[in-house]
Formats: C-alpha cells, structure tokens, sequence
C-alpha cells in the first residue's frame, strides 16, 4: 500500500468488533513504532501503559469522552468498544515538547496499525483524575491523551472542501463522513 | 517496505544532496499527507508554506538553528544545506491543538518522505520574527515547525539504550547515533 492509501485509511475509528481482541505482542509491536520516532532534542519523554482484557478495558473506557460533534451519539454501545488502549504519558522533567513528541509517535503507531486492519483514535477528551487513580499512574506523569484501538465497525468517507464547516457527520446509510480542506486551500502562497 | 522499517528509516537528517531538487509536485504530494492526516476535532488548523529552489532555501536557512547536542557542529555546509523546506503555520483561532496537530502531520509527511528515500529534519529551533518577516507570514498564525528536507548526505544508527544520556552523536566514522531507550524502558506497568 502507498502511503497516500495508507494516510487515508488512517482514520480515527470510533466503533469497533470489540471482541475480535488484539493480542499485547501486537500492541507491544505498535509502541514500538512510537518509541523510534522522533522526538524534540532526542529526548524522548513520552511513556506508554496498554491494556487488551476485558477487565482492565472496562476501567478505561468510562475515562473518555466521545466524539463531541456528533449530537445523536454519545459513545460506542457493548460490543462496539475498543478492544485495546495505549495511555500515552509524558514527564515534563524530560522535556518542554510533550504534544510535538506525542503527535509524531501517534501517528507512526496509528498508521502501523491501519497497516494491519487496526483502526484507532486519538481521545483528548480525558477524565484524567479518574485515569490516574484507576491505573495508579504517578503525578510526575501528564496524561497526554489515550489510543482506543480495535478492529473497526464503521465505514469512513472523506469529503473534500473548500471552507465552512468541518464537522465530521453521520449520513443516512451511518457511513461517517469526514470533511478535509482542499489541497490548495492550506498551502499558503 | 513493512512499517517497522520504514519508522526506523526515517531518522532526523540534518546533511543533504543539497543539489538534488525535489520537484513542487512532490513536495505538494507531501504536504498531502499531513492535510488528510487527523487533526484534533478535525478542525485542521494547519497551513503550510513551501520552497525548494535555491533563492528562497537560501532565505530559510538563516532561521534554522541546527543539532544543539553536536559541540563540534554549527550547521550544514553549503552543498549540504536542505534542498526544499515546509514551513508549518497554526492558525491558533482555529484550533487550541496546533503542537498535536503538527506532529500528526510532521510524521505522515517524513514517513512518505522516507518512503522515497527523502529525508528531513523537523526544526522547532527558529528565528520566528525573521522568518516571519522573509516569507511575509500573516501574522494571525503562529510558526510552528519548519520541515527541512532533501535526499540525505549522512548515515544514521540507531542504538538500543537502557538508561543514561540521551543525546545523539557522530562517531569517528561521521556516523550520527540516536541513542533510543528500549521498549521495556518506556511501556510502564
């Protein structure tokens, strides 16, 4: 697949075969792609908790919020959840650039998995507190954000535009559809 | 090429094929893939400026502020300075998620650059009111990064650490090491 194939398939999924489990070698293979990436001055400040079982998942998932722009859904139903979780945590002892350097691994990780059938979305949309306390993280830590991870249960279309509103949508058919700015839109000059 | 090796692939270049152009089609093509990368809320704040031919590079580089870690190093020699850059702008109206947004779309464009077998450097290390002021920056956006870019002139090595000092180096061979923490070091719990 080129990478323009694998860009586009590189969506953020939001409903997933739940019980179709994704093994920790698999997710340890993902938070490897992360951890070679680049990061500011080499640093390297990000670190990575996982989960693939039910138990801990069931903990995890009522940390997140879903999908703000989509008035008539408020989450995945059962069976329809992640199947697996990747908290990202940065020190920010280590290093002033924690989001640069959470960016960049979550796109090698996000794209390693569209690779593999993997779908995936980067939830900001965190009750941290919550987290922190379920997953005993340690305060020096900032909870950056959390992969949801699973194979997906939706079909996502992209759209392109020239302006107005961006806002993701679903249609009649519950196909997601995503508005992206035509190329020559943002470049500049 | 599988994932693995590609991320592995794409390390910060900082020595170019300075003469070896890389065509406005191409660079175009890039700046593709981090437009139809995710952007937090799919609000896509992010714009981007482009050069590579000689008059307007030579502008640029002024800006850059190369390898702090390299003692014995300032800066690329002529010959081996960037054949093309990407300046990414953020529109902070638009977005509060510029620094995610920006190293989601960093990622995919030094992924299918290495893919290539064009290497690039993201440079956060800039002369922003310069820069700002060469390239007739709106000064509604904020500069974000600037992607030097070009067919490398230098080889890299990656090696498995455990702990210790993080800085890259170059050995007596002229070969740059980017010493990275091993999977166990960075996946808690």
């Amino acid at each position: 697949m080129d990478m323009l194939d694998l860009v586009k398939k590189t969506r953020s999924i939001r409903r997933f075969k739940e019980n179709e489990r994704i093994s920790g070698q698999k997710i340890r293979q993902l938070v490897n792609l992360g951890r070679l990436s680049a990061s500011a001055n080499n640093l390297q400040p990000l670190r990575y908790m996982i989960s693939n079982e039910p138990e801990k998942n069931s903990r995890i998932f009522p940390a997140l919020s879903w999908a703000g722009k989509l008035e008539d859904w408020d989450e995945p139903r059962e069976g329809e959840r992640p199947a697996a979780y990747i908290v990202i945590l940065g020190d920010p002892e280590i290093s002033d650039y924690l989001e640069y350097d959470c960016g960049i691994a979550c796109q090698s990780i996000l794209l390693g998995a569209a690779r593999q059938g993997i779908g995936g979305c980067i939830m900001g949309a965190l009750d941290r507190n919550y987290l922190e306390d379920t997953l005993d993280i340690d305060d020096k830590y900032e909870i950056l954000v959390t992969l949801a991870l699973g194979y997906p249960a939706e079909d996502i279309k992209i759209d392109e535009v020239e302006e107005g509103d961006l806002s993701y949508y679903r249609d009649d058919s519950d196909v997601h559809h995503v508005p992206k700015l035509k190329l020559d839109e943002v470049i500049l000059g």
